[in-house]
């Protein structure tokens, strides 16, 4: 049986302030959680309908699962894990900043990009949403576990950091035409308002995806869309070399 | 002054049935209804809560609009529009087809892609979520008006149709040592399961997106994503060429 302690608590790291001031997070679901209990994050608390895991678990109700879990379907089991400790930004290979990506769901996707194309660093502005926020953590599908994230101030970092600076705009170079590095920093701005003036002064080259023929079409991708197509062209031409 | 009548109608679409019996759907937001209007799509209906509009409004109140609108920040506008007739499956070109595609916010996302990738028809298995899913219709952002959509037997379409078919698998050849041609039909296929087995059969060729290196990284990419990255490759081979 859950103690009204421990609904309080999980119910608290739906907010960020409480996440922060324990230090910990919560991930729903059988495959996310395996995912998490097989990677270097800490398990603090298991919950289950059903003893599917090697790992110490409490037995709840259906019910009680019902009562802390945040989605409409909950899915066995929920974890409450210890966040990790911060490790510095690696100074090599690519390295994607974010610059107010605001939608859970698109950093939950450029988390899975980062994951799938080998970059292992992902440097996020303040104002970017939390990577523990609970639909950012059922997003990534475990991926996050596997790319090192760090919250900065963006301009300060860009500011001291050599490495050079792509950011996609829409009268940047084409990406096609373009021998793309296997180091750099790629900056992907925020969902309405794209990369901002401030951080804009920092970008060495500017990138664009072209569109297909001279249609009015759609004013500009999704930004989880573009970090697809951008990452993918740096994986090409790093393939290719 | 809203009608009950009018309330029941706006209501009702948002279930598919009601769609297709009354060949109507709503759009939501000045920005969205203003590329409809600049469409060939045909108006039905235009509520507002402000006259921003040349086209001919219904003005309603604030509480009205939170009254009949499907978001939690209703913006400013509702319209219903006519359903376009169907326009035949244009034989040429690349078109994307979908296999149980169930997400409307993918299918949006995919609805935009193929807008600026060029792609004038996108052919839809039967369960396929609706285009004109109203969350399908906010996602596009205008690009349903500018790309022809299909829902038909996929097997039929497949079968029938002589072009090359190319299929995501992740065990295709790789995207990016292809050379890509300017014609095909590339298929996409369902969130959880991928191209089913009853449309594996047409596909020619198997395509993947290389993961970068042999980490153990995340296991899929979300279809949206792939189909980011595949168009991108196939509009890349058509510009270098």
């Amino acid at each position: 049986m859950l103690t009204k302690g421990q609904i309080k608590l999980i119910k608290s790291l739906s907010q960020k302030k409480f996440r922060n001031e324990h230090q910990l997070f919560v991930v729903e679901g059988v495959k996310g959680i395996q995912e998490f209990l097989n990677s270097d994050f800490e398990l603090f608390e298991l919950f289950t309908i059903d003893a599917v895991f090697d790992s110490k678990v409490q037995l709840i109700t259906e019910i009680e699962l019902k009562k802390i879990s945040s989605l409409t379907t909950p899915n066995m089991a929920i974890a409450i894990f210890k966040m990790p400790k911060p490790r510095p930004i690696n100074g090599s290979g690519i390295i994607v900043a974010l610059d107010a990506v605001r939608d859970p769901g698109n950093l939950g996707t450029i988390i899975r990009l980062c994951d799938w194309f080998g970059v292992k660093d992902l440097v996020c502005g303040v104002d970017t949403v939390d990577c523990f926020n609970t639909k950012v953590v059922q997003a990534t599908m475990g991926s996050l576990t596997r790319v090192s994230i760090n919250y900065v101030d963006l301009d300060e970092y860009l500011g001291a950091a050599k490495a050079i600076k792509f950011g996609t705009f829409m009268n940047g170079e084409t990406i096609y035409s373009q021998e793309l590095p296997s180091e750099g920093i790629i900056i992907f701005g925020n969902e309405a308002n794209g990369i901002s003036s401030k951080v804009e002064k920092f970008v060495n080259r500017k990138i664009s995806i072209p569109k297909f023929g001279k249609l009015k079409a759609t004013e500009s991708l999704n930004v989880a869309t573009a970090a697809a197509i951008v990452l993918s062209e740096f994986n090409r031409c790093s393939i290719e070399k």
